[in-house]
């Protein structure tokens, strides 16, 4: 039996999940891949931190020792960041190591680095573990999927901002309240930037359109708006339309290029995205043979995420058995631009408060027919104060005529506020 | 760019997508392998007939033409049945060609041999299109939820019966009248026995749970049971319980061995599976890793069926370039026992009309005790003709313990009928 030797860069959560499942699951692991896998190593910060659980591994806390160790044979970089993860990758390839990464950050920036570098090297690169922990995406991707051309690709690929909305639609609470409670629940981090703001969406959603339309798409490519605007009135008049309000990452290749973008969104009550709940996962493909296809599961722990690093060592196994390490390079053989904010096109949920006086909403309506804008639907409720709070759908739009028309409205007298703007997706399934 | 010559047994509906598949993203697919991929011949009944859509390839009666080509590298079989597809596809890799196959029947039955031959004559043999069409829940099993040890595996991989039993659920309407108008709108075969018995699904069933638990499991150790008892009133229960009720497979890897069935369920309907509906399928999955996981898409057609059949040419073809085919063999390890129907476990929904009279629900209740089952909820409606309608629901019991109490029930006379028994499904989500 082949003997693998495996060098953890890192020994938190993910590192940790890997070497307990690697334990747990060594007889069947090692008799699917003919192989018996050890972690000889592991890079910590503190190697006198008292670790009761450390399997026999011998923890250091210089790199060198996992890079340039010749026995080593696969590197598993589970530290994140961007440095010294990027250069101890490089290292570890340039030493003939064979690489398992979790770093969406990495590679939503540096991805096209790494996969040249691998691609030089001859070695593996996988990276299953970076997006929605244990859903194995990335190699639908870059394996299932590959006799279609994928047109859209909608994900809930951030478990925080999920959490969060969905207990704001069961239990009618605001976004600050639930926010804390998740915290303290530990859903959510005691800086909860990353997540709510749809940063940490939109590095994996680079790296999925990436792989979708194999066109470079990186972090700074993607435009990131986050859910903390979001209020229980907006779900509210979500679920009248037959609607709840998810944070969607959107990827879509069109023909002027590629539309990136991550924002909470309305989306029918129908479509299969709606149902997924709670800290899990799920991302909505649409390929042009196989149609729309789901696939759903945990987005984050130890385990979840562990199960897709071992899957990646066990790909890599099995290759190195095979001779045929370094196949699976960077596929971003098209050039497509990036399509920018201004012609994203999307249906738009406007929550405003107006005087209820005569002409006005027939003013209103003006400014949008006047920026080329027609309506789906409208609710309309009256207020104690003499105000009107209308809920207005538009159809699909260009975002620069959404903002005319949003211009207009904020230079008119009778309008009191703007509440919310939410874009409508109905890729898939329409309202 | 290296050349790759395919020969089709078969030219149906599966073989046709396939072609138009290779034609329509023919620069794609070389691009993504590097290789330039081309059907060459096919296998038809009859050469004579009209094919407007035959791309150039060339059309054939026999079979040796193809499974003898020293031209062709891959077959792809999609003729269906056992003989003489079974001998074909053993020919073939004899003759040193890599297969390709969307059948259910020869696998779920031959699998074992096909498998084995593969391995002595050191070829691929893959197939992903014999399972949820353009789902990769193959591919998933084989490859990306390996580092698991998987618990269960419940699916809906039947797309006629869930079509029938949306539109009963959705329309009220009853079996045999759905049944008819999915027969005319192409959705159900003229003979539609091996779909709505359960007989299609357990099929499959055979191959994925063999993949899922390393064991050898053939279709005839599947328990079948349709969906022609299912009445528009039991899933009008179902719903008052909080369930819908879908035809699942459900494979379980318990302590006494394999629990292999398919039948009609009822399932909460926060079930992740209670929300697919219509020709959808899905596949719902419990690793001790990764937790659950669900794969859901289109389980039929030509080019979601097409784009499986293509996945799996594309990573042969990339075995091929690495020269490292024949590598994914046979997994079956482990020999579990396959548990008897008496022994399955699982919760009942009973329907049953008795006198309305007094001490008959407190006998009835006593039959249940004396097997040993008790009761989750229990639903009461009088009737105008002075008997009562009962639908009960119990904990999980044996099977053997239920039909002890049908027993009794059946020999009390106060029993005027048991209209239905059916299983319900809590792995997951309870109700």
């Amino acid at each position: 039996m082949k003997k693998i030797v495996i060098g953890l860069l890192g020994f938190g959560t993910v590192g940790s999940g890997t070497a307990a499942i690697l334990e747990n699951n060594r007889y069947d692991i090692s008799t699917r891949t003919n192989a018996d896998i050890t972690i000889k190593k592991a890079l910590v910060h503190d190697i006198h931190k008292p670790r009761p659980d450390c399997r026999g591994i011998i923890l250091t806390d210089d790199p060198r020792e996992i890079t340039d160790d010749p026995e080593i044979d696969i590197v598993v970089e589970v530290m994140g960041g961007i440095e010294p993860a990027r250069t101890l990758i490089l290292t570890a390839m340039a030493n003939g190591k064979n690489v398992v990464t979790a770093n969406k950050d990495l590679l939503a920036q540096n991805g096209e680095e790494l996969l040249e570098a691998a691609k030089k090297n001859g070695r593996d690169l996988y990276f299953e573990a970076s997006v929605a922990g244990g859903i194995p995406i990335i190699a639908a991707l870059r394996q299932s999927l590959t006799a279609n051309r994928i047109s859209s690709l909608l994900g809930i690929i951030n478990g925080t901002t999920n959490y969060i909305l969905s207990a704001m639609t069961e239990q009618g609470r605001n976004f600050a309240d639930v926010l804390k409670e998740a915290q303290e629940l530990g859903y959510a981090e005691a800086d909860p930037v990353s997540d709510v703001e749809g940063l940490d969406a939109a590095r994996k959603l680079a790296i999925l359109s990436s792989l979708a339309f194999n066109t470079r798409v990186t972090f700074n490519d993607v435009y990131a708006e986050g859910i903390s605007n979001v209020s229980p009135e907006d779900i509210h008049y979500a679920d009248e339309l037959g609607c709840v309000i998810k944070l969607l990452a959107i990827a879509k290749n069109q023909e002027e290029g590629i539309e990136v973008r991550v924002h909470p969104a309305l989306i029918s009550k129908k479509h299969p995205l709606a149902n997924i709940s709670g800290v899990y996962n799920a991302i909505y493909v649409t390929g042009d043979a196989v149609g729309e296809t789901m696939f759903y599961g945990k987005g984050a722990g130890a385990l979840p995420t562990g199960s897709s690093v071992v899957a990646d060592i066990i790909q890599i196994v099995r290759n190195m058995s095979a001779g045929s390490e370094g196949l699976l390079n960077c596929g971003c053989y098209r050039n497509y631009p990036i399509i920018s904010t201004d012609d994203f096109t999307t249906a738009y949920y406007i929550r405003l408060k107006v005087k209820d006086e005569p002409k006005v909403f027939a003013t209103l309506a003006l400014f949008f027919a006047e920026a080329g804008i027609s309506f789906h639907s409208i609710i309309q409720k009256p207020r104690p104060d003499k105000s009107a709070e209308i809920a207005l759908v538009t159809h699909p739009c260009r975002e620069g005529q959404l903002r005319q028309a949003i211009q207009s409205l904020n230079s008119y007298s009778k309008l009191d506020k703007i509440y919310n703007v939410i874009r409508l997706e109905t890729n898939g399934i329409s309202i």
